[in-house]
């Protein structure tokens, strides 16, 4: 099955990422953690999205899931479902790079009844060849938008769990 | 692994299912499809989500995935993403039934900017023992909240596909 043309510009994300991320943010200690995040070809133009993180002593810590849409070539839409009850509609548009792509997306939020509030997130990604950097900013709990998360990620032959 | 407790109501959602569906709406032709939900234990207070429908010839339809929550008990709150670009995060209250519950959900949606503009859905969900009734309707291009899907299904020891 050859890959839909719509997708052509994000091609190369598709597969398993691994590697090691930081956290931090005004409100909490910080951190480091294990990241792996797919991307698969559903045969559709879009790509199903799939991120999971791991303490260092390996207890599972985040996850999220979702799809990345591109509209006219080069518009990314990252359509995501949040288990800590936030959607999340980042869009941003695709700057090609020599031998990848960055992006930065704005956020749309809706959180949940139960949820901490989260207002707004602004993450960042850039492709270049097969090593894959992410950063994540969060307006959340009264918080202006503020750097939350960065990973370097190396490409996977296959999800490792 | 226990489940979380925070999760007893909806326990019995866990698991495959599939069958047989029928969609509607006043902009296109009426068609029917079969369809497969699985609901993950993910070891935290909320379900990991995917669902898959098919036309009764085999071709994939539709896709979309999330977490559904549970908060204080018997608030459901479903954290969805589609793949055609809208978030959408449906929230309802769960009534106990003698087998199982229902629960009707309202939508706040968001919409990508190069999605299909829907405004508006509402779910309802019937769990009774091992059948499981899904009903949605939704306010998409100009047209008001209106039915457009239900499904029968059954539960199934695995996901088939």
């Amino acid at each position: 099955m050859s890959l839909h043309p719509g997708l052509a510009a994000v091609a190369g994300l598709i597969g398993a990422w691994r590697g090691e991320g930081a956290g931090q943010y005004p409100t909490i200690e910080s951190f480091r953690y294990t990241e792996e995040l797919t991307f698969t070809d559903v045969g559709k133009p879009v790509l199903h999205y799939m991120q999971r993180t791991w303490s260092p002593a390996g207890a599972p810590m985040h996850t999220e899931t979702g799809y990345l849409r591109v509209a006219g070539g080069t518009a990314l839409e990252f359509v995501l479902a949040q288990p800590t009850g936030q959607t999340e509609l980042a869009e941003g548009l695709l700057v090609a790079t020599e031998d990848g792509f960055a992006c930065t997306l704005e956020s749309r939020m809706v959180n949940s009844g139960s949820a901490k509030q989260v207002d707004a997130t602004e993450r960042r990604l850039e492709l270049a060849g097969d090593v894959l950097t992410t950063h994540f900013a969060m307006a959340a709990v009264g918080v202006p938008l503020t750097h939350h998360l960065a990973s370097t990620l190396h490409r996977h032959a296959a999800a490792i769990r």
